[in-house]
């Protein structure tokens, strides 16, 4: 990522980050240590992609930041709340490096609750941080500022319907994946996994974002689609690369022990691709060690070797590689702007950062 | 409660189950088990007094049901939600005298999930199913048809800060109470975690039935006020009175054995009262059986006897009279109509129904 761009991630990253610190119902909430919450992960930082994403849509379609901020902060909580819960779900303590909404509580209210009753406390704790994230989120889009009305209601029925449908289907889909045999889950149905849970929010951003710079709710807009496409292929190409770098990330990069991916049972493109053509001996492995908690540092490396030497990673690397060429060419035939550019870096940037 | 009364309640509460069974976005939800769960409780029936309120409330401001059936809707499932959540944090099996979503759950994943990980399992999908209601009940108040559209946006933005921040907070303020000791929970902050818990639903069911039927968004008009007011008292009253029941009911009556409440440890404004007043071996005595999941019958009946012998039940009796009373005054202040005669069967029936 060239300096310009990590200057222009962090500036919009800053204006959401304070549209939704300062938003004034946040202010309401009682009692402290649930507002708290409620901003827990917006104050950890991190990448800002998405509500840049909304950003710099709109501006490609004509619209100024101002416009879009306030769906740009409702997609950004929007999303946190889905990791609040997905923490809860996949029972998983660290996020972005720093303790989960969940863990967080643990360590805080572990004196007053006594250690029988604290699991469940604070997983029930940061459920209702997930639940006041979402009203929120809602909120902040249905008192958006110059946009026509009926986009502002088509984007909340959209948000309300459509995009919580889809994540909570992707998520719910993650779960089954991780009781099934893995004779059981096909690389497709990981990918429309992936689709559901991850890449929907970066199509959400890139549509919602060109609708209102666009400034009329026009779905058939060759931009609009233009756009929201080029947001969901890159979106599931950053899937794909992530699954890669959860395989071969060192510690630092990943923010969790090396092998968690493995030790979780994740069910990756990689690893069904693999399963799907190894011998005996390889499903075997992938069985034996794919799920389990024990799995030693051994065991965690062979698996690796295998992903890696049976094509599994080469193979993902290629799928990715071509949701972002199909990204690269439509974005080519927009019109030259900044904000196109930043598209350019980002969409760039998903396949080099493997490497 | 009069035949006509039960028909008229009957009526509205068909016309609320068929609007959100019908709802087209209930179609879209994936998997089977989401969208099921998602009006497992809708399906389930009970009285629907909540949505009843918004349609009489509008009629009373002089409007129709149609344009109050879309907030009657929303807030009955806005209301299954945080019943969902509220029955997860409870560690509640039982829902109006069958199992509560995740105990369905429970009952249908045996198989597939194993028992192990059942109860986080059960427990993740009925925190996604409401996750999922709370979305769709804020997308069926968006899309409300033939009411200004300011009235729509200032109706979403109340449910997605006020109404949920309160309820949520109220919810804590409840779990909280839990686990302090009786020393430090006054009744006036059980009243308040009633209010907030309880009340405000009922109030802002009677805020937004007279909001839409008057037909302009004038949040100072003395009837939009006066129904407002008059359903939060009437909800406070309900829920003192659900308390006396909760301690004097029988088995059928209460859906869930004798002397869950004491069991649980709630903290009622009638033990709060009682065991600011009582000696020192009847402080003991709440103390000891107050919250013991192990109590016995004996226990149960010798604390019940404490309650009712120190004045508890008295006292919350005529708190709730109070209510009453105030509410049938502010009632008796409104123009005549059949709207308000269910207004007031429904007030009258609240004192006499522990009768």
């Amino acid at each position: 990522m060239s300096p310009e761009f990590l200057a222009e991630l962090k500036g919009r990253g800053q204006l959401v980050t304070d549209y939704i610190l300062n938003y004034p119902a946040i202010a309401q909430i009682a009692p402290d240590y649930l507002r708290e919450g409620v901003t827990f992960y917006v104050r950890k930082g991190g990448k800002r992609l998405r509500p840049a994403l909304v950003m710099w849509a709109c501006e490609l379609a004509g619209g100024t930041t101002e416009m879009a901020l306030p769906a740009a902060a409702a997609i950004e909580l929007s999303h946190t709340w889905t990791l609040v819960h997905d923490d809860i779900i996949d029972n998983d303590d660290l996020r972005r490096g720093s303790p989960s909404m969940h863990a967080y509580y643990r360590q805080t209210w572990r004196d007053q609750v006594g250690e029988e009753n604290l699991e469940s406390w604070s997983r029930n704790l940061a459920m209702l941080v997930g639940d006041i994230q979402q009203a929120l989120a809602i909120s902040m889009l249905n008192t958006s500022k110059s946009i026509d009305p009926a986009i502002t209601q088509w984007l909340v029925n959209n948000l309300t319907t459509s995009w919580t449908t889809e994540v909570l289907n992707g998520e719910m889909l993650d779960m089954e994946f991780s009781i099934q045999p893995w004779e059981q889950v096909s690389e497709a149905q990981i990918l429309d996994m992936l689709d559901k849970k991850t890449a929907s929010t970066l199509a959400w951003c890139g549509r919602a974002g060109a609708l209102i710079g666009l400034g009329k709710l026009d779905l058939e807009n060759q931009l609009v689609k233009s756009i929201e496409t080029i947001c969901r292929q890159a979106g599931l190409a950053f899937q794909l690369q992530d699954d890669i770098l959860g395989l071969l990330g060192n510690e630092a990069e990943l923010g969790k022990p090396v092998g968690s991916d493995i030790r979780e049972g994740k069910k990756t493109i990689m690893a069904a691709h693999v399963y799907a053509r190894t011998d005996a001996a390889g499903k075997e492995l992938i069985k034996r060690v794919l799920g389990s908690r024990a799995a030693s540092s051994l065991d965690i490396k062979e698996v690796t070797d295998l992903l890696v030497q049976s094509g599994g990673v080469d193979y993902t690397q290629q799928l990715a590689t071509g949701y972002i060429q199909q990204a690269q060419a439509l974005l080519a035939n927009l019109p030259d702007s900044p904000a196109k550019q930043y598209f350019k870096e980002w969409i760039d940037f998903i396949i080099e950062r493997s490497f």
